[in-house]
């Protein structure tokens, strides 16, 4: 078996930024000589998150005004106290830290429309980590 | 390590369809030979997702109509310039196209109420595609 | 390879509640002996779920206030008619049943302020099991 594993790093310009990351976590797929197996994709951030879906211009737009109609910013939340980030907290736990996709053929397995996103949810910031673990034979 | 990928088909009749794949899914772990590791399902398309619940017939009609609720259709999204479909995008953003379960004792290890379903969110289709992965020894 | 399953148990006192099982699951990691590879945590409950963020006080209310909002209870559900808890379901199916984080230098990759939490839907309840898997070498 194969375990390869390894860390991206990214910076965001932006409070709310979707940061196509899809040719990287192809890459690492591709170097790590995996033919069958799986790939994971991690944000270890909690106010950052993935999602996998089509990159077009309109429906990024779209996904950020929906993260922010779910969870807007500054409506009294308890850990705003704290921190003025909660809206981005709330984010980050219901959209999820990880995706996880196939490898099959040597390629990681998704459909034409499928990018893979990373989520700033409480930018800018300087570094964003993303570490992708890909599993197989 | 075995590692064993195998694609499923399905065609959807309906707008947003909950299609449960359970059977095929320990079908494919029972093929596989793995008696502990994981088991990955996958969709991959950008308008489709998959959710683990229990096959209930009024609760299937509470999560389509909540799905509908969330991301109801034609609100002047942006994508719908170009697709009639930004609704179907956001729903499968959010649900995640990815479920990742244990296998243990030869067996997919789920709850009695945890079913597998395959989310059809832009319907009809003649063909929606799914991709199990399972990992181990 | 290495394949090291375990199963924990955890009840809960309330209706809606976060149990912080980080440690729990740090401690599968290490007696796995797995140096790289991934862990994969997963509740086998319709009526549970796992998120991971901050275990701070506050911001642990803002999550189940935000359930609440999204998942309220009661709301004349079909799901309603046959037990009284649709919307526990409905959270959990959201949600979702598992999350999978990667294994470096023999520790599960994770951030400072992600914290591993079982997510009590439909609680209180004596007994609730948690599946971490992991996998690697």
């Amino acid at each position: 078996m194969r375990v390869h594993v390894r860390e991206l790093e990214y910076s965001s310009s932006r409070d709310v930024e979707l940061i196509d990351v899809t040719e990287d976590v192809e890459r690492v797929v591709e170097e790590s000589g995996v033919s069958a197996g799986i790939c994971v994709i991690s944000v270890p951030h909690a106010t950052a998150a993935l999602v996998v879906n089509e990159n077009e211009k309109g429906l990024i737009e779209d996904m950020k005004d929906k993260i922010s109609e779910i969870f807007p910013k500054g409506r009294g939340y308890e850990h705003d106290r704290i921190d003025d980030n909660a809206h981005a907290h709330l984010a980050s736990a219901f959209l999820g830290p990880s995706k996880v996709l196939p490898v099959h053929g040597g390629k990681l397995v998704r459909g034409a429309w499928q990018n893979i996103f990373l989520v700033e949810l409480d930018g800018p910031r300087n570094v964003r980590r993303l570490v992708v673990a890909v599993l197989g034979e």
